[in-house]
């Protein structure tokens, strides 16, 4: 396994094939897969894992590329995970991906990797947090964990970020759904980006309205950001709120945080590790897709098929 | 089981007590939802399941809320869930479905219920698809589902309608995120809701130039509805067109959509009854507790912890 030491190495020292190479490997749920993110897991805890969500249109995009570059300036090393669950059908053309390669990209301290939804039950979650330790291990100062999406699993994966920031734009606020948006709660950080466009006060007024009733368990009081990502407006204001939550929490109890993410982590990989073992068995994957079709013609019904496979 | 008997009979007879006591034995995963659901299951088929998704604050509970009101007043009766994945900390305050109970849910012609994440794996699809499942065989009409996020799950869950209608507002379309949003290749009919704001020529002009590249496997060309839903305009515009891919998709082989939906339900279902069978064993979430707070110390990592529970 001399070859695989010496990836290993490489990867520890920040190589970009190297780490792509490991990602590639998560992201395949590869057979050595397990064994690679073991011997990842002790060189992990070093960086500033941020996660950004926001409802589409709400420009991160660009606000975590104006972020890298900031970090970029101070002599930092950027890993950008982007979380995309588009194009469920047709695996994904990602354009604006390409256009971010292509400007921020080709340099050595910054790595940018979009990772897509694959097949029915993806695992993206799990696939994503590896990612980040892989990241992590390669020395990188800050990962930024960008999702595309805002349902359920965009907002697990944000959870598992040191900093989450959420994304607004003007005007999305006087909408009642703009509430149930299930991004209210999981804020450090609040950025109020295209800030030059009308009605920035009152998304303002109303963003403190909402975040006076949010009870946070560890009284943090989240900050509301304003920027205007295009013009690199507000970029340092927002890296520096994401400091002092950082600080913040580093200096307070949370344990209790760590270990409620290692559970779902633990969860969430025992539920893949279990399907994967009933799906290796000979015959399995034949039959699930004979019974997916009696089904259709409504000859079974899951229910019974499920119990079926488990008998 | 005389009762569930009786139960049961009053749920195919429509009665709401009955469905909301079958939707929440659905959602908790209780010991005989199982048995429930392959009692449900032959009598599913007729209802027509409009699967509603769009960004937050584009305005889908009030359209959904008068799609309701439309088919109502044409004497059908109409069930709605609304899957919301918000609030993952309290479990949500749903404050705007309230609101809507109280102007649409008096009437036992509608039924309104949300369906939110419990717990870390929440099981929220196939809960959903359960309940979609309860209301067709209640001979409800028409079933929409409206989901808040837009991320894979909800994804998933409007691809199991048999019509899929994304709505916009109009200005999301200038921004390159939106075309990223992993919405537009499963909408089968396009809302553009508060089509009196300025720019709906735009988006309407760039959501079809986005269409004219999109290669749908039936050749179907989505119609583009714009309405003003809280005016109830447009309303009964997007009611033929649901209509008429409704027919066209009836008259096509759409045996291979059915059939991918089913294996997908299948797997979801295989993956939930496996780890429920792992954790229902004598202290194995006791020792799940353990491991994540050994984790989160960094004395062990879920890799090794997830091999020791499967040995």
């Amino acid at each position: 396994m001399l070859q695989d030491e010496n990836s290993f190495e490489k990867l520890l020292a920040g190589e970009t094939r190297a780490v792509a190479r490991a990602i590639t490997k998560v992201e395949n749920g590869a057979k050595d897969a397990s064994e690679l993110m073991k011997a990842v897991y002790p060189h992990t805890g070093h960086a500033l894992v941020i996660g950004i969500t926001g409802a589409p249109g709400a420009g991160k995009s660009s606000l975590v590329d104006k972020l890298a570059f900031y970090y970029k300036d101070k002599g930092e090393r950027i890993g950008i995970i982007c979380v995309d669950p588009s194009s469920p059908f047709s695996g994904g053309a990602i354009l604006g991906d390409r256009i971010r390669m292509s400007t921020l990209g080709l340099d050595k301290n910054v790595f940018i990797r979009s990772m897509a939804t694959r097949g029915n039950l993806g695992g993206l979650s799990r696939a994503t947090v590896d990612a980040v330790g892989i990241l992590d291990a390669a020395g990188f100062d800050k990962v930024i964990v960008e999702t595309v999406g805002v349902g359920q699993d965009e907002v697990e994966i944000v959870k598992t970020a040191d900093v989450s920031v959420v994304v607004l734009v003007p005007g999305m606020g006087d909408d009642i759904q703009a509430i149930k948006a299930g991004i209210m709660e999981i804020g450090d950080v609040f950025v109020i980006n295209k800030a030059d466009r009308e009605g920035v006060l009152r998304t303002e007024k109303e963003l403190e309205a909402l975040l006076s009733l949010a009870h946070r368990p560890d009284f943090w009081n989240p900050p509301i950001i304003k920027t205007i990502a295009t013009e690199n407006k507000g970029i340092e204001d927002l890296s520096k709120a994401i400091e002092s939550y950082y600080d913040f929490q580093k200096n307070g109890e949370n344990l209790e945080r760590r270990t409620a993410i290692a559970k779902w982590r633990l969860l969430e990989l025992l539920q893949e590790r279990l399907l994967a073992d009933v799906l290796s068995r000979n015959g399995t994957r034949e039959r699930i897709e004979k019974m997916a079709q009696e089904i259709a013609e409504k000859k079974n019904n899951p229910y019974s098929a499920v119990e079926e496979i488990l008998r």
